[in-house]
C-alpha cells in the first residue's frame, strides 16, 4: 500500500500528547467525581429521527451504512453518529427514567462527530467532557449556579491559563426584546448571536429588515454590550427603560448565578449579556468559557439550562449542563506548545540486558520494581549499553538499571545526573516526582 | 416523542455498572502502563480501502456518508468505522513512522464497530483493550512470550474468575500440513477453526472434499486434539511422525512461550493446537482466552503476531498485539450478576440541608471535603432529613453530615451502621475503604 495521509478533520495526537490528554482528562474527571457525579457513557449512534429533532445541526450529521445492507432498507431504523453529548444523556434519561436516581448528576466524556466541512480549529471528530443534571418535573434553579463552580474547579485543576465563564440568561434576552416591543425574540437572538462575526453596525441592519425601529435597534445594542464581573448588570439594563415580567426573572436568576460564583470562586465568572448560544433547545442560563490569551478562537466550554429536551408523554425532565470541548481546547495549546510531559513513555526504568541469555534475570528485575508501581521495560536486545542508554534517552526514560556481573551488585543510574548507585530491585524506587510522567503548562 | 427503546447490539450500562467498567479499563490501564506501553488513541474512521484491505470482516463494517453529501461523490474517499484497533495502529504506525521511537509499545483503549447481526454476546458497538510491540524491519520473537505475561497480570488485577490464555502457531499447523503433503494450508486450517462448532467429523468430511486422504485427515485431527500446559506437546507432534523445518521452528517459538509463562506465571497458558484466529493477518503465535466458568462463550482475549500488516514500499513493521474484549467480558459477567459495587455514584457523604437559607453554609461544609479528595454533594431540597436520609441510601451513599444548628457542633451519620459523631468538616474523613466506591466480585 501507499503511505497514508491524515484525514482533514480527524485529529490524531502522538503518544506524548496522548498522555498529556489522558492526564487532562483523568483530572476533570477526577473533580467532577469530588461533586458526585456518576459516569456514564451512550452509543455512539442515535436513531436519525432524534438527531434531527432539535437545533441547527441536521446538516452536519454523519449517517451509517452497513455495507451489505440493502440500499432499499436503509431509511427505516437509519443510525446517525451523535454530534454532541446532549441530545444522547436526554434520550438515555427517557429510556432509563425506572432505573435512575434523580436528580440524576452525571458526567459524560467521549467523542462526538459533526460532518461539516473542516476549517481552522473545527473537528469532525473530537473530545467533549460533560455534567449535566436532570429532575423529573422539575429542576431546582441552585444547580444553574453549581455547574460553572464545578467546572472552574476542573480548570484549576489543570495547567492552562485561567479560564473565565461567560453567563447569560435567555429570558433576560427575550424578555428584552419582548418589553421593548419586539415580535419575534427568537429571531432577533440569532441575529445578535452574530454581532462577533459580523460587528454592530451589521447586526443593526439586519435587525432593522426584521422591522424593528432605530430606538429597537439601539436598545438591543446596548444590552448586548452589558459584561459586569458582578451583579451590576442589573443597574445597567434598568437604565435602559424597558421592564417586563420575563425579563426581571431572568436577571435574578442571572444574579443568582454571578453572585453564587463570586462568593465561591471570585473572577471566575462575567455576566456577558451578548451570549446567546446558537442551539434551540436552551431555555435559561447560558455559558460560553475564554481561555486567557485565547480569546479569539472562542468558546472552549459552553452549555446552559433546557428545560424540555427530555420529554415524552406526560414525563419531563429538566436539566442544566456544560461541555468542555477537550479536543478544541488541546488543540489550541498544543498549536502554541503550551502543555508539555515530562516523557514519551509511562516507563521509569529500563534494564539494560547483558546478553540474551540473562533475559531472565533482567525480567525478574522488571517483575520486582512493578510489584511496586514502578514503570519498568527490559530492554529490546542485548546491544551496547550506550546503544541502551539511548533507547532511554530518545523516549526520556529518567532511569537505567544494570544487573551486576558475577555476583557483583546491580547498580542504576539517573541518565539525567550521571550518578549511579547500587540498587536492590526489591527495595529500590525513584523519587515521588520520577514516579509517573508529569505534565506541565508553559 | 415516543419513549424511546434500546438498540439491537448497542449495550449501554448502567451509572453502577459503568462505574464497574471504569474501575476495569482503570486497572487494564495501570498494568499496560507499568509494562511500558504508551498511550494512543486513533480516530474512529479508516478509509474503506484500509478497511477492506485484510481479513473476512469486509461485510461487517459500517459506512458513512455525510447527511447534506451529494451521493454522486461519495466513492472517491468513502469512511467507515473500525472494526478492530490493530488495522488503525498498523495505519498509524505507517503515516507516523518518522516521528515514533521503535520497538513501539503502545496500548488503545476504545470503542470498535461492527455491523452484523446481532445475536447473543455479539455487540455491534464494543469496547476492546490492546497492546501491541511493532519494530521496524524485524520484531525480537522474545515479545510473543511477554504479551501473555501482560494480559496475565491485567486480569489477575480484576475482580474476576481465573484466566486461561491459549496459545498456538500458525507455522506449527502449516508445517504439519505441508509436512503431510497438504497443499492448500491455509485452506486447511479454516476448516480446522470450525471443529468448535462442527465437530471432528465435520471437519474430516470437509477435509476430504479438498483432497485429503483418511491418513491426512487422521493425522489432521489428531495434531488439533493436542493440548498441554507444559512443552510435552512436542513429545505429541513428534509422536505424529511428520517432520518440516516449518513446523520445527513452531514448535522452537511456542515452547519459549510455553517455558516463560510456566516460570513467571505457572498456570496462565495452555498450548492448544486446534487455535486457529479467523483473521488472515496472524503469521506465527495466535492467543485465545478462556474464563472460567465461561469457557462455551468463547474467547475473551485474542490475538497474534503479525509480520505484514504494516508495510509501504519499503518500509515494513512486524508487530504481535492481544486484545482484551471488554465490552465482551463485561456483559457475561453481568449477565450473571458476577460484579458488584459498593454505591452507584461517586459521593461518599451528603450534606444535609436544613434550610434553602443555610445552603452557602453548605456548600462551604462540601467545599472543604472536597479539599481533602472526600466526594461531597449538598441535598437538593430542604426536605425533611428523614427524606434526605433515604436519598443517600437510594444511591449506597455511607455518609449524611447534618450541620449544626445555632452554634452545636455538625454531625456526621454512618447510615449503614446508624452511628452518629461530632465532626469538623476541616478535619474529618471516612475510613480509606469508603472514599470511592469498591468493586467486588461474587
Amino acid at each position: 500500500m501507499s503511505k497514508p495521509t491524515p484525514l482533514s478533520g480527524f485529529p490524531e495526537w502522538l503518544p506524548a500528547q496522548r498522555m498529556i490528554e489522558q492526564n487532562v482528562v483523568e483530572r476533570i474527571r477526577s473533580t467532577f467525581e469530588l461533586y458526585g457525579f456518576a459516569p456514564l457513557e451512550t452509543r455512539a449512534v442515535e436513531p436519525m429521527d432524534q438527531l434531527l429533532r432539535k437545533g441547527e445541526t441536521s446538516k452536519e450529521v454523519y449517517v451509517l451504512r452497513r455495507l451489505q445492507e440493502d440500499p432499499a432498507n436503509q431509511k427505516d431504523d437509519a443510525l446517525g453518529l451523535h454530534f454532541d453529548l446532549t441530545v444522547p444523556f436526554a434520550r438515555f434519561v427517557l429510556e432509563n427514567s425506572g432505573k435512575l436516581q434523580f436528580p440524576f448528576r452525571r458526567y459524560q466524556i467521549q467523542k462526538v462527530w459533526r460532518g461539516e466541512r473542516p476549517q481552522e480549529g473545527r473537528y469532525r471528530e473530537f473530545l467533549q467532557a460533560d455534567i449535566d443534571v436532570v429532575d423529573r418535573d422539575s429542576l431546582p434553579f441552585h444547580y444553574d449556579a453549581e455547574l460553572p463552580l464545578v467546572i472552574g474547579d476542573a480548570f484549576r485543576s489543570l495547567p492552562i491559563p485561567p479560564a473565565t465563564i461567560l453567563v447569560n440568561n435567555r429570558k433576560v434576552c427575550e424578555g428584552f426584546y419582548r418589553g421593548l416591543g419586539l415580535e419575534d425574540p427568537d429571531e432577533v437572538l440569532r441575529t445578535v448571536d452574530k454581532l462577533d462575526k459580523i460587528g454592530p453596525a451589521k447586526v443593526g441592519e439586519l435587525l432593522a429588515t426584521l422591522g424593528a425601529s432605530a430606538a429597537q435597534v439601539d436598545a438591543v445594542l446596548r444590552l448586548a454590550q452589558i459584561s459586569t464581573a458582578d451583579a451590576s448588570f442589573v443597574d445597567e439594563v434598568r437604565k435602559l427603560g424597558v421592564d417586563n415580567d420575563l425579563l426581571n426573572e431572568g436577571l435574578g436568576e442571572l444574579v443568582a448565578v454571578v453572585d453564587a460564583a463570586n462568593e465561591h470562586a471570585p473572577g471566575l465568572i462575567r455576566a456577558e449579556l451578548k451570549i446567546a448560544r446558537g442551539l434551540d433547545y436552551y431555555t435559561g442560563t447560558v455559558y460560553e468559557t475564554q481561555l486567557q490569551g485565547y480569546e479569539r478562537h472562542g468558546s472552549i466550554c459552553s452549555g446552559g439550562r433546557y428545560e424540555n429536551l427530555a420529554s415524552s408523554g406526560n414525563e419531563r425532565f429538566p436539566g442544566v449542563g456544560i461541555s468542555i470541548g477537550v479536543s478544541r481546547m488541546l488543540g489550541l495549546l498544543f498549536g502554541q506548545s503550551a502543555l508539555t510531559v515530562s516523557r514519551s513513555v509511562p516507563t521509569a526504568v529500563v534494564v539494560a540486558l547483558p546478553s540474551e541469555e540473562l533475559r531472565g534475570r533482567c525480567d525478574a528485575v522488571a517483575r520486582s520494581l512493578r510489584s511496586r508501581r514502578i514503570s519498568t521495560e527490559v530492554a529490546p536486545s542485548a546491544a551496547k549499553f550506550g546503544k541502551q542508554i539511548r533507547f532511554a534517552e530518545r523516549r526520556g526514560i529518567p532511569y537505567v538499571w544494570f544487573p551486576g556481573a558475577d555476583g557483583e551488585p546491580d547498580t542504576v543510574k539517573d541518565i539525567r545526573s550521571g550518578e549511579q548507585v547500587e540498587a536492590d530491585a526489591a527495595t529500590w524506587a525513584p523519587p515521588a516526582e520520577d514516579f509517573v510522567p508529569s505534565v506541565q503548562g508553559v
